[in-house]
């Protein structure tokens, strides 16, 4: 069956990576199914069909895969279990489950980079709490639960062994935090016959506080060195899962100049947003090349790229509104892109920034003025 | 009312132009709906809410606009009368329907023209087929329909006034057939205080028996002098006519050099899809912009472009088959946009290629390789 005519597309999770892929799933004529559990989701408007459900729960996702020619995902919070049973039937699913399970449970995940001598930050895994004071070495650390970690939930930051009030109780990893000079990632697809590409490394810049990328910055501004070495690790991660699919490779470029890989996402990610704009071929359509079986697309990037994150202004909840559309609009190589959610929270993800510039200095320029000029409030 | 929370935009119109505007829509929030005749049209799948009917139809399109905030068109073809009692109802709608009324008709918009000092081909109106023998200095020429031309149809050649077999009877015109050396497009947006923004000019290459563009490229091979006049030309037509929204300018660049407008569409064209790759701005997000009351996006174009239509192999009919698609796709620069039509017909156009490269005569042998391995068949 080819794809481009009465082929069903379904997409577990329906946020705003789903929402861009379905973007860009228009072009090669995909009929796009999604799977979310909150009705006003991201995708609930644009995706062919849209299942209200719930991801994460055995019997509903593999009711969904069942009818589906191929299956993807844009969280990997999903029930990987009934996508190992509809891949035993013969249904294709990229990611593979077993990628997903090891990338899903972060003390899997990081116990296949120590298996694979893939370099990340010292840590040990621990059943409960009072385990901590095994590992003084390790301190201050991170403490991350195995499972249902997000955007900052399930990880805490600890400062020594006995700082057990701020703990959680349960099975989880303690790693060894990372004094890092930046944060840099790289995304790299593998398409079905093994063939690979990796995106220019972007940077990331965190908001102090909010665990959140407050801008990102592509090219990074790493050296050549530094760049292969990083584009190497993430190549190395994604053969060594043998995955089919998009990997994002999130990676410590730290104080000594050592490069460690944090965390890694199969699916799109926010590090890559701004390939929509600025290179020959985006993410999202490099995902669907690489699950579908065509070749994958040149991601050379036509211009130095920012993305900033518009997070819902804080102390603001309701329905949103964008405040300094019109300023941030008028300034020359801005692209909006806003992801349909009715209702503002502080720091909720509402959209994001691309902006274009033949100069990195003209880049963090137009991010500042974007960031000091745009606010998302109710 | 804010265009991102709620708001209903109306398109005229289901086919590949607004299937386009949609995806770029989403970036902006909008809910779109979509009105056409045909149940499996481009847009069916994708609008926001798909509703079948004709857009010629005055009580059809009345109703569809009574709840729409905003209304635009993906064709000229649509009943302006109802446009114009919506408008005078206090309905927002761009292009505004005089201008639609204007250009709809081949023989308001040649008379337009010479109205407003705009350089066009000699013409006269006729009646009937008896008043041709009246222009011999016209031949040879074109005959136009007034209404309902489109991609050839209602447009016949006559090489004599004695060419009276293959002459169309009705209200129509004769222009005098110009020798051109090429043709050349200027896309125009205007948006409601009335400021102006060009993309650079096009250059179309035409197949020489279909009368539909084979392809295009982007900046045209023409010198400065050439450029400045065409965009000048261009603005002026936009501004004449008053317009607010988004107006193709197909203009000859005749054997002597003179720049004469051949008709202009009120609506995103089919010499701007490579925008949507080639350029910081769409013509389809500028088209939004335009008529939601925003800036004006930069047209600055990041890399040469070429954009190849996909039509329908001669002989076929029947479901598509894409042939040579993972051969044309492992081209770099390469994009590909289907427009989710099911049924390939001889020279439908069932998609486009855009082509990015950075040099003219990359593209070349990049369109050309394209037009050699794949084909629209059934």
């Amino acid at each position: 069956m080819e794809f481009y005519q009465d082929f069903k597309l379904g997409i577990l999770g329906g946020g705003q990576l789903g929402r861009m892929l379905i973007q860009s799933a228009v072009d090669l004529n995909l009929y796009v199914c999604t799977l979310d559990p909150d009705k006003e989701a991201p995708c609930a408007k644009i995706a062919h069909e849209f299942i209200l459900g719930d991801p994460t729960d055995y019997e509903t996702v593999y009711k969904f895969g069942k009818d589906k020619d191929l299956i993807t995902i844009e969280i990997e919070n999903v029930n990987a279990d009934a996508l190992q049973a509809l891949a035993n039937e013969g249904k294709k699913i990229f990611p593979q489950p077993s990628c997903i399970k090891t990338i899903q449970d972060k003390r899997l995940q990081k116990q296949f980079y120590r298996n694979n001598s893939i370099p990340t930050a010292d840590f040990e895994l621990i059943n409960d709490i009072d385990e901590l004071s095994k590992f003084p070495h390790l301190f201050p650390a991170f403490q991350k639960l195995g499972k249902s970690g997000y955007d900052g939930r399930g990880v805490q930051q600890l400062n020594s062994v006995s700082d057990l009030s701020k703990a959680m109780d349960g099975p989880s990893l303690i790693e060894k935090q990372v004094d890092f000079e930046k944060e840099i990632s790289v995304i790299v697809a593998r398409n079905i016959k093994g063939e690979k590409e990796h995106f220019p490394v972007t940077e990331m810049i965190f908001h102090p506080v909010h665990n959140l990328v407050e801008y990102l910055m592509a090219p990074a501004q790493i050296t050549e060195a530094q760049k292969k070495e990083a584009v190497e690790i993430a190549e190395k991660v994604i053969e060594s899962l043998g995955m089919v699919g998009l990997l994002a490779v999130e990676m410590f470029l730290t104080k000594e100049g050592k490069i460690l890989v944090n965390e890694a996402a199969p699916r799109p990610h926010n590090s890559g947003h701004q390939t929509i704009e600025a290179n020959f071929t985006s993410q999202y359509e490099q995902l669907l090349r690489a699950i579908l079986g065509l070749p994958l697309g040149s991601t050379k990037q036509l211009k130095p790229a920012a993305m900033v994150n518009l997070l819902g202004a804080d102390g603001y909840s309701g329905l949103a509104k964008y405040e300094g559309l019109n300023d941030v609009l008028g300034i020359e190589g801005v692209h909006i892109h806003l992801y349909g959610k009715k209702i503002t929270k502080p720091f909720r993800k509402m959209g994001h920034i691309t902006i274009l510039d033949d100069e990195i200095s003209g880049l963090k320029q137009k991010a500042d003025l974007v960031k000091e000029r745009f606010r998302v409030i109710a």
